[in-house]
Formats: structure tokens, C-alpha cells, sequence
């Protein structure tokens, strides 16, 4: 039996997507046990509890030897309040377990890369359930969970670089702060969503700043970019392109992930 | 006579903004000569013309010596794209003058102030006599070119420390680049306008992370902020103070600075 703790460091879940995904876990996995910790459902302001309810949940999934892997619920907004603290209290059960979610979770993700602690991987998160097509992701999350490999990243094992996603504006955020990893050498995979194409353009202006050394860029989806009062003049891939040729980044082509139900797996390394 | 050169390294503006400042120094400030770049009012998709036009147009005003300022016609985006190039290749002259702007005007007057060329001010835009009030916001800009100190920021002088003023946004994205300044022991200002209180939340995270050994910070004023789904549970003050004190800076209270009429003058240094 493989033992998942689900936690929220960002913003709630509903009871309603827990049961959905329960539900899924129990009739399609019946190797393992989805263990949906309370704090998923608190609500304080934007967050899914106070910051000291969020870290205090994070330590108990991570710390707790009895759970394989550390499942987060949700994005949104607020892991990079508790990043730090959580990293700087984990023990050692933590560094032996898998930890998975994408966008706001890349805070975390980013920080338990750069202090090497456990397993980091980028792919579809509870909360998910809610999309079009979201039982999929889920189902491709809990798959990975249980030892499958068909839901990875199509392009990874096409070299021989370590590999990291990232929603871009997560990325930019990181960017000096002391969750950042060290990305020398990576293949860097980003994506991004309802973000308008000229903070696109200015998000890879500060994310490229700070790739100096990687292996190549990879851009994934990025969805839901809302109509501005005129045409930027250029679009996603091309805003790619032209920033990885002024840092001298080999743009190595698309990555199958973003914010949508076919968002694909990326264990970081 | 004060020679006064406008042109736009980001978005455009109209013949009939041009015209109605034109007429307001004609008429208020008989002392100044405003020269506007025909560059203010190209278009190239988001932009006052392509990257090429928007740099030799800023070059032609900063390397002419019968200038005495240069005077950033209006924001949006895009100064970050030929503010590199354009700190290169700027000559002794360039080195004399007054740079007047604010918001994403940030780019170059942080570029300026790291490479120390010239005087770069946080201060009103010609694009601001579109505002409510937007006649005094411009006269208080052509009154500080004249020689004038009424439209100051209030605080200057209050202790001994360099001073400057950014867009926070515009400094979030300013971190680790080729652009940002050293500002150790300055009180730094910061405003916002039209981010969601978690964006804001977020811009804090990432910038205070960049502003140790600072003096001081102030806030200037976070305006149009968007309703979002829920309450964040915290306003931009409370906020702003939360992000000094994790990074032990001292918060100096408020900066009469931001995306309105009212916004006062802030000299670099």
C-alpha cells in the first residue's frame, strides 16, 4: 500500500472535490490510500488556513514516516508564505518522500529541490478534478503515484540533462529568493496561464535573467491569455524564442504541460 | 532656455496628448522648450514603434547635447526590451541629463542609476494629462524640469539616506538583472496599480528578497486594485509590513507616489 497525504499550502478544496477524487483513488487504485488532511477545507482570507495552519499541516504530511508522498491540493496563492519555514523543519522521513503539485506549488517544489529534500515533481494536483476532462489528470497524478510511468512529460530521456517546470510566473518569483535552485545544466520547462502576452513577454525578461548556464527552455501552454486593447506582436512561442536568443538559451521546442487537464509529469532531475 | 527632449521607449501616445502639453509649457512655462519625438507616436503591435525605432529615438534625445532632459512620454510596457542597448551606447552628453518618468519607465531609470548616467526621476509622464487632474501632474513635471522643488515628495530629506522609487512590479521584475541597481542603505518607495492583493502579496516576496541591507521602505499608493473572488484577508499596508519584517527592513511608512495625478517627484540619490 502506497500511503498519500494531501495537503494545502496555498488556497481550500472543497469536501466536493475530495470526494471526487476519493472516490476515483478507491474504485481505480486500490493500491492506494489518499489520507485528505483537514486543513485542505480551512478558509482564512485567500488561504487555505493561516500561514502557521498551512506550515503546521505541510510538516505533519512531511515529516509523518507512514506517508510515501505529499500530494498538494491545490494552487492559487500563498506556498511562498510558508516555504522556508516548512523546508527548514523537515526531518528525515521528509527527504524520502515524492512531492507533487504545479504552479503555486512550485515555490515548494523549487525550495525542497534546492535543499535536495525528497523527490519534487511537477504534475496535476487535486483540484484538478474540477476541469474539463479533469478526472484524467487525476488519474494520471495517482498513476505516478502508484509506479506507472505513461503519464511523463513525452520529451524527458530525450537527452541526458537533468530536468524542472515551472509556471513562469513562479519561475520570476523565485528568481533570487532563497527557494531558488541552482538550474545550471537543467533543461527548464515553463508554462504559463491568463497572464496577458506583454506580461509574458516581461516575465521572460526577468525568468531569462536568471538562466544564465541552463541546458535549453522549453515552453509549454500558455492558455487563457486575455485580449488586451491592442495586439501585442508577437505570440507565446515567438516571446520564447527571442528572449532564449538574447541569454544564448538553446530553445529546444515544446513541452507538453500547462494549466489544463493534460498537463503532464516532470519529476525534477 | 531649458531644452526638454520626449520620447516613448514603451507604448505610444496620440498627436492630441502631445498637443495639449505642448500648449500647457507654451503657455505656463515660458522657460522650457519641449521637443517631441515623432517616435511618441508610432505603433508597432504593443509598442511606440519596433525595438530598433524605440532605441535610436531614446538614443537620438539622450546623446544630444543641446538637451538638457529627457522626458519618458508614457509607460504600458517595454522599456526592458532596449534599455541594455541603449545604456551601452550612450555618450557624455547622455551623461548630463535629467531622465523623467515612472512606472515602466522604471527599467531606465534603475539602468541609469546602476551605471550612474545622468539623473534619473521618479516623477509624472506627458501620458498623464489623460488623467483626472492630469494638467497639475504635468505642470508639476514641467515645473521640476524648470527648476521648480514644489512638487517633491514630501518625505525627501526627512534623514540622510539616497532615495529611489519604483513601480513594484517594475522592481520585482528589475531583480537580478542587468538593470538593477545596487540599493543598499536607500529608503526605496514603491506604488502599484491594477494587481489582484495576492499579486501584490506575491511582488513583496520576491522583491524584499532583493532589498537586503536597504534603509528603509515606503509605501506609496496600491490603487485600482481588482475585486478577486474572496477577500485577501490583509490591505497593502498590512501587507507591505508583513514582507519588511521577515526580511528585518524598516518599514517608513507612506510615499506620496503612485498611478494618479498626485504623483509627486522622487530624484534619484
Amino acid at each position: 500500500m502506497t500511503r498519500i497525504a494531501v495537503c494545502a499550502p496555498s488556497t481550500p478544496i472543497t469536501p466536493e472535490d475530495a470526494e471526487a477524487v476519493r472516490a476515483l483513488a478507491a474504485a481505480e487504485f486500490p493500491g492506494l490510500e489518499l489520507v485528505i488532511h483537514d486543513q485542505c477545507f480551512a478558509v482564512d482570507g485567500h488561504f487555505a488556513g493561516s500561514d502557521d495552519r498551512r506550515l503546521e499541516a505541510l510538516l505533519e504530511c512531511a515529516n509523518e514516516p507512514a506517508f510515501d508522498a505529499v500530494w498538494f491540493a491545490r494552487g492559487g496563492y500563498g506556498a511562498c508564505r510558508i516555504a522556508e519555514s516548512a523546508l527548514a523543519r523537515m526531518n528525515r522521513a521528509a527527504g524520502q518522500k515524492t512531492y507533487l503539485g504545479y504552479s503555486d506549488a512550485g515555490y515548494l517544489l523549487g525550495g525542497l529541490y534546492r535543499e535536495r529534500i525528497g523527490r519534487p515533481v511537477h504534475g496535476p494536483m487535486l483540484a484538478d478534478v474540477r476541469r474539463s476532462g479533469g478526472a484524467d489528470a487525476v488519474r494520471r497524478a495517482l498513476g505516478f503515484l502508484a509506479g506507472e510511468r505513461e503519464g511523463l512529460e513525452p520529451s524527458l530521456g530525450n537527452d541526458r540533462h537533468p530536468v524542472v517546470a515551472f509556471n513562469l510566473m513562479t519561475l520570476a518569483m523565485l528568481g533570487g529568493t532563497r527557494l531558488m535552485p541552482g538550474l545550471a545544466n537543467h533543461v527548464v520547462m515553463v508554462e504559463e496561464v491568463s497572464e496577458y502576452l506583454y506580461a509574458v513577454d516581461r516575465l521572460f525578461f526577468n525568468a531569462t535573467a536568471h538562466l544564465g548556464g541552463i541546458a535549453g527552455l522549453r515552453l509549454g501552454r500558455v492558455s487563457d491569455v486575455p485580449d488586451n486593447d491592442r495586439p501585442f506582436g508577437a505570440d507565446a512561442l515567438e516571446i520564447a524564442q527571442y528572449w532564449c536568443r538574447r541569454h544564448a538559451i538553446p530553445f529546444l521546442g515544446a513541452a507538453d504541460i500547462g494549466h489544463d487537464a493534460a498537463n503532464k509529469i516532470v519529476p525534477f532531475g
